[in-house]
């Protein structure tokens, strides 16, 4: 059903129009295939470059819970920065062993919460945090600290993380990640190893090698004050995916084995488990969106005639190009010479989707389109503006069989926390 | 309850206290007063201006059924820009018929149902909906024709929609918009008149003066051309709103009488009602935000320390921060010496709410903060990102009482269309 385009997922015509007759649009579609591949793909390159290994999928990425089962499933342990999303994982049958809590703002309740549900780790953010861990029975959750080790990365700003000037975790060099181990240490918390993340979408290798040197480092460091030798090293996700077919993120395998010798070169002989969280870069590739052309309009500007497509879905659907300027790939069904076209979205605003793009010149009206690379951040930042019911997900499945992971939201659901009038 | 500054609503301390540990935070907070002054005011400014006219609410600013219910009971019809916002006004108890229809891609089943209902108007956008309108039974339903004024406002990019360069309406310049008249008055259509709206948060009137002139020069040039005589001019919304205290909108007097005096000037001796349809400036300052500091942290930067706030809400609640760079005022309950601050959100990515504000200096972890002016596309943007529940909404009564209007999402909503795995 998927035929392979540099690789990511992309449904043959045939296929596109039979899904979108039989489940509506605007749709995402999932292949099984291409995101089993990229997990088993990452997994591979992660053990070929090290032997002790820990992979888990950030949820936040797309957190349907059959897309949460497959990656189990591949041997992934569930990366949840919320409650919400432990409360996914545990509904798509994942033991709370197997997950970690993330969050730079957890709330008493979802420390609570997680420490009923037994969870594996939970990745403390700040100090606030860890004072009220220190009062808690942990039973037989791990504690991981949080790093910032400052480092700047080269992507968009709102999905940096991992600069010295940042919300998360626990500064290095102004000494608050050596106190919050000595915090641990002095309460005799579970301290397993520490964590850092330096940002997503990356498609430039140098800031993750510069987090794993940091992380390594300070891991090292405080084994020769404290003495406290880390057993897991956590070095975050962020490897880049190709929403365009010219970005050219690195390969798994090759980002895996720098990621390896970036830390391993400041390890000395110590040899602890090594941890990643990818999740845009497992997902993003192997989901694409299916829209109608509801309108088509060409209207005079001053440099010419300017033709807007404009779908059956929006902002709503797929907040990424308003937040974050986000390019995609479109693909219509009408093939022959293309010209330029601005996609909007059918929202009461300007809810441009995807400018100045090449379509053909005789896309029509009723015509179907599909943007490649929607997998990841879309239906989990989908919102229900101008009241629009969210989209249904479909899995293409290993058999070729699609079947709805994620139903297309009721009118009832839209309006379910309504309180009536008077 | 809500004491008055520079008019927008805001809590006092003990109130914003007391409303926070009733129904827990994050917390949208509307004032029945601020919301029904801005409704009347406004009301009365357009009627002093002139005679005939007819207000709707743009229900998209926010369409909680009560806020609707209260707009139609302060004499207002409702704008609804979808099959789903109709719905809420129809569960908010108001009929159809003091309703109307925008979007500049309605789908087939957006105007069955809007037919079915009798809905009062369809505002048409394109050609294609046009040809879709000609085949049906209209029954009492009225149209008009949207119009693209060419007019370039001095707004954010995204929610200027008023150029010649735009999604919305047919083109004056080119010809369409005098097309689309003459398929109207050849197959009988019941047109009633024109739509024009120049864009959102409009500071500067330069942008509707001029739209409502070429509105009001096309009504003029269609009648002598072709003899339709429009008895109704609708020139939409887009007056600003103080989200900072030092921004200038015009008052509501002063704005109808600019616009109706723009039209005036080019309509002859014709006197056909006026309308307008403000959304955000009739409920963005009738509310606020609380939230909970969850944690307070300061790190090291180039230029010194800088100081985090991090709240217990974040992007998913309010999406403009991040999806328009807005700004907004921040109210802490702690008083005394301030300093700069940014307070951020909870999500896993950066998630910056307010940038460089400043908060008093002895702001802490526990404390509530309450965001003015944000009536408006906070709860009708909101998502589930990172699976949070959207927040409750509570209205300050005109007796001060408070009560639940928008409950607090449960689990089982976060999940409800959620396929179980396997």
């Amino acid at each position: 059903m998927d035929s392979m385009l540099d690789d990511r997922f992309v449904l043959d015509d045939s296929s596109a129009v039979g899904l979108s007759e039989q489940f509506g649009t605007p749709l995402y579609v999932v292949s099984e295939a291409a995101f089993r591949a990229r997990l088993r793909r990452y997994r591979e390159a992660f053990s070929a470059a090290y032997p002790a290994t820990r992979l888990s999928y950030a949820s936040k990425a797309n957190s349907i819970l059959t897309i949460l089962r497959i990656a189990y499933e591949e041997g992934y342990d569930v990366d949840v920065a919320s409650e919400g999303e432990l409360r996914a994982a545990l509904l798509a049958g994942i033991p709370a062993s197997h997950c970690h809590l993330h969050g730079n703002a957890k709330a008493e309740r979802e420390l609570d919460f997680a420490l009923e549900q037994a969870i594996g780790e939970i990745l403390v953010d700040n100090f606030r945090e860890l004072d009220r861990l220190v009062s808690r029975d942990l039973g037989a959750t791990k504690l991981m600290l949080r790093l910032a080790p400052g480092v700047d990365p080269k992507t968009h700003r709102a999905i940096s993380t991992g600069q010295a000037d940042t919300k998360f975790g626990f500064n290095i060099a102004d000494g608050s990640g050596e106190r919050a181990v000595r915090i641990c240490l002095d309460n005799k918390l579970p301290l397993h190893g520490f964590h850092c993340h330096v940002g997503s979408q990356l498609l430039d290798p140098e800031a993750q090698r510069a987090g794993g040197a940091q992380i390594a480092s300070f891991a090292i460091e405080m084994e020769q004050k404290h003495g406290f030798v880390a057993d897991l090293l956590n070095v975050g996700g962020g490897l880049g995916v190709r929403y365009l077919a010219d970005y050219q993120p690195m390969q798994a395998a090759e980002y895996c084995q720098l990621i390896v010798e970036a830390v391993l070169t400041h390890l000395g002989d110590r040899r602890p488990t090594l941890a990643q969280e990818p999740g845009r870069s497992m997902i993003a590739e192997a989901g694409v969106t299916l829209y109608r052309v509801e309108v088509i309009k060409e209207v005079p500007t001053i440099q010419g005639r300017k033709r807007y497509v404009v779908v059956d879905g929006g902002l709503s659907d797929n907040p990424r190009s308003a937040m974050y300027e986000a390019k995609y790939e479109v693909r219509a069904i009408a093939s022959g010479e293309t010209s330029l076209a601005t996609v909007s979205g059918k929202h009461c605003e300007t809810d441009t989707l995807f400018a100045d793009i090449h379509l053909p010149t005789n896309l029509a009206e009723g015509d179907l389109l599909q943007v490649l690379c929607t997998g990841a951040y879309n239906a989990s930042m989908a919102s229900n503006y101008n009241r629009f019911p969210r989209p249904a997900c479909v899995l293409v499945g290993l058999d070729g069989h699609a079947k709805v992971i994620q139903k297309r939201e009721t009118w009832d659901e839209v309006f379910s926390s309504q309180v009536p009038p008077g």
